[in-house]
């Protein structure tokens, strides 16, 4: 038997399946530095000890997408091995923040499995969770993925999809204890906006791009240890092209969207997303963002903002989908997402 | 209005303003690792805490062009968004090592502008300070860019062009407290030549050569959050090229110095410095040295030398100016600046 | 005279010469962060603290080749900067964890000297010790090179060859302090395989493969603040490219193989190496591991397996040799080390 992971495939998956997924790391300001300098990250809570103590917290969190792509790099040998898509998102909380020195690990239960029509591939549902060193759970998502199966002929068992939240409520979001914008500093922060300044509907293009090269992409994804192939061979599509990991497109997005929303500096929860076309090195990632919906929270001088965010290869400002409702060729992501914000 | 930041324009300027830029910065052990990553920077106090403590100072502090990326990075959105060119840094001084866990802000004041007289653009000149989470300047200097107006009709008050010192003398040096070279090892250090034998006129061929990656600039120049598009966006400049940030230039070209160098370890004073040429991505970087002063300081074996350092991208070693004065097409950077080494 | 260093020539050694090597370096968790965005290293001892502490060790170490790496860059300058080729390794032996805070430097003993046959080169032997902060030595090697001489005419002393252990008996292999593997947790390493699921002569083809990048290799040499030109300067060979650095090879090929070998934690002693074919960036980089030995250790629930690390440019599987004897030209890499793995 070959000792080397040839990945599940939808077959494998039943619901109710619990997989404690491999390789714990502990994250330290050699992961943080690397975040900042592979993306323009520059939200002062995630930049400042001094910022962040200030805003009630003990000292400078990870990045709220470090503690994403851990959680998520460490499910793909389990979980994407095999899979044709990555469909989708929901359910996406960030229920803690972690420090450095914090260890992290990763535990998905199967809460959906789905056969396609064409009896060749199947759709899989996984809710993630991220643990830490004391058996926290400091954030979780459901993400599902088109996944081939081994064998037409296996038999499979009902389809069973989830009732997923469109959208997280208010009362969904877990905010930060001790969090407290009630004496925030806008200069430091870098812009004057507050909760108050943004408008449902109001749409904000956020200017700058980044050209994305090879060694950058690869880096990324490697230190989050996701190991799927089509990301670093060259050799392994027949085009020659390596795909790029979504998720450095979500991070290179939210760093860039900062000019216009300096402000909102924590992510807590995740609607949905779709990674509607491929990103490839060369490609110039722009990105633009709506506001969908506002709300105020129980924590002092703490609103939240309800954001589309849409990453994008060049094209025309705001262009999201065709009139046949599919994606616009140069969208590459759209991310609906809730994010704190002094008020 | 637009929410993303326009930049300041040179009728939005006037002597006497004071800027808190935004975004402090924690920097940690990831800063430093990551700039020994991206330059060949080999100078033994800034790279081993033994080393450092047998100099008297309590560890290695992040190298010294760590601290002044920091602090000028976050000088961009509001100094040089807008600014057409790069043109002198004076009275550059370093007043006190930056260690990790260390938070630095930085803050400017401008001390002069001068419309030039096309009627479209004018020079700004700004002291720019940085500090860390003690208020205590770290570092400080004076650069002076030339900005585009946004309004030729503007009005603008008369010119102001600031007395700055052409040379700092060795009593605007400050030396780090408790530095002492009394017990220096030059075989740890690398190279066996001391403040001794240095002559003022002498030059030297640093011989080792670095051929520039896209990757690589775009990494350091985000890691200090310096966030000029023209750095990032191929799509930005006609010619499809990204400009590289002129400091990687400079940290390149010291760190290559180190070769005939070894023991210059601690720059403490930047006199002038002029980006000749523009830096594209396959360029390969080599530089130079002339001695061009020295002194005795009062701490401990502690020696100073006034340095020129020249990077090019090729050429004829020594080649500086022609004989109308321009700079040689292949010279990127002409630094003059003040550097401890062991007597 | 001039003052940058010109390496040593093959007239320059003398058996019993002991050199100590410059640039003492501090690592922290940057170098960590660093390894592991540079190559797919996914060892779970080396990823989580608390991993680490189960097994018995006080916190998580630097990865192996960390250790490797810092020893081997800081000869460079005093060792190969004037060698046509790195023959060879032997007697590696990792004898004490390196941790966070450590300050590493090396120290050299040549224990031959061989003119060739030419009269123009010669091939130097030297034992190449790691030290760290309390003068514990912390890993050891030999390593032959061969050096151009600076004078054809000069004299040399008769050719010593050092009578070197062609594999490192159990004996030999210094096992970290601590280390227990009985409480084991194979889902959180991420394969089930354990010693005793090993068989010599079996072979395992690691599937996964990585594109090497410019800027990748070149960040990986200088964090190890290895100094030859060949590895940076474009201009330097005559086809323009750079050599990658054969470490860099090692350490991907070792990352690698963790699919298949994900429980051979820590490598404890390197037998010999070659690297038989040169690299370049483009290259896509993929390996292969034969078991070649096995033993039991005293250390609870440890085992050691002797394995074949090959690492390739593409090309047939397992191939290694051709009927001449000659390594097959898509081998990069041959090396042949001991690694503790649970019982």
């Amino acid at each position: 038997m070959s000792k080397t992971n040839a990945g599940r495939f939808f077959e494998d998956y039943a619901v109710g399946q619990v997989i404690d997924h491999a390789v714990p790391r502990t994250v330290s300001g050699g992961e943080r530095a690397l975040y900042h300098a592979l993306y323009p990250a520059r939200h002062a809570l995630y930049s400042s000890d001094k910022f962040a103590q200030d805003s009630g917290l003990p000292k400078s969190p990870m990045d709220d997408l470090i503690a994403f792509h851990t959680v998520f790099g460490k499910t793909v040998p389990d979980v994407s091995l095999n899979a044709v898509a990555n469909l989708g998102y929901a359910e996406g909380r960030f229920l803690k923040p972690v420090y450095e020195g914090d260890t992290l690990r990763s535990r998905s239960e199967v809460i959906g499995t789905k056969q396609n029509s064409n009896g060749k591939t199947g759709v899989v549902y996984v809710r993630t969770q991220g643990l830490n060193q004391n058996d926290e759970v400091v954030m979780e998502y459901v993400r599902w993925v088109m996944v081939r199966k081994r064998d037409v002929d296996a038999a499979v068992p009902d389809a069973v999809v989830p009732d997923l939240k469109k959208v997280l409520g208010v009362e969904d979001l877990v905010i930060p204890e001790g969090l407290d914008f009630s004496n925030y500093d806008f200069t430091l922060a870098g812009e004057t906006h507050r909760w108050d300044d943004y408008q449902v509907g109001e749409k904000i293009d956020h200017v700058d791009g980044v050209t994305i090269e090879e060694a950058e992409h690869m880096m990324a994804t490697r230190l989050w240890q996701n190991t799927a192939k089509v990301h670093f061979d060259a050799t392994f599509r027949e085009d020659g092209k390596r795909l790029i990991y979504g998720g450095h497109v979500i991070s290179m997005a939210r760093a860039l969207s900062f000019n216009g929303l300096a402000n909102a500096q924590m992510i807590v929860g995740i609607n949905g997303g779709a990674h509607a076309n491929p990103c490839f090195a060369g490609d110039t990632v722009k990105c633009w963002t709506e506001v969908l919906d506002k709300t105020e929270t129980n924590a002092p001088g703490v609103g939240a903002l309800r954001l589309r965010l849409v990453a994008t290869k060049g094209g025309t400002p705001f262009a999201l989908k065709g009139e046949d409702g599919k994606y616009d060729p140069n969208v590459l992501l759209d991310l609906d997402y809730w994010v704190l914000i002094p008020r």
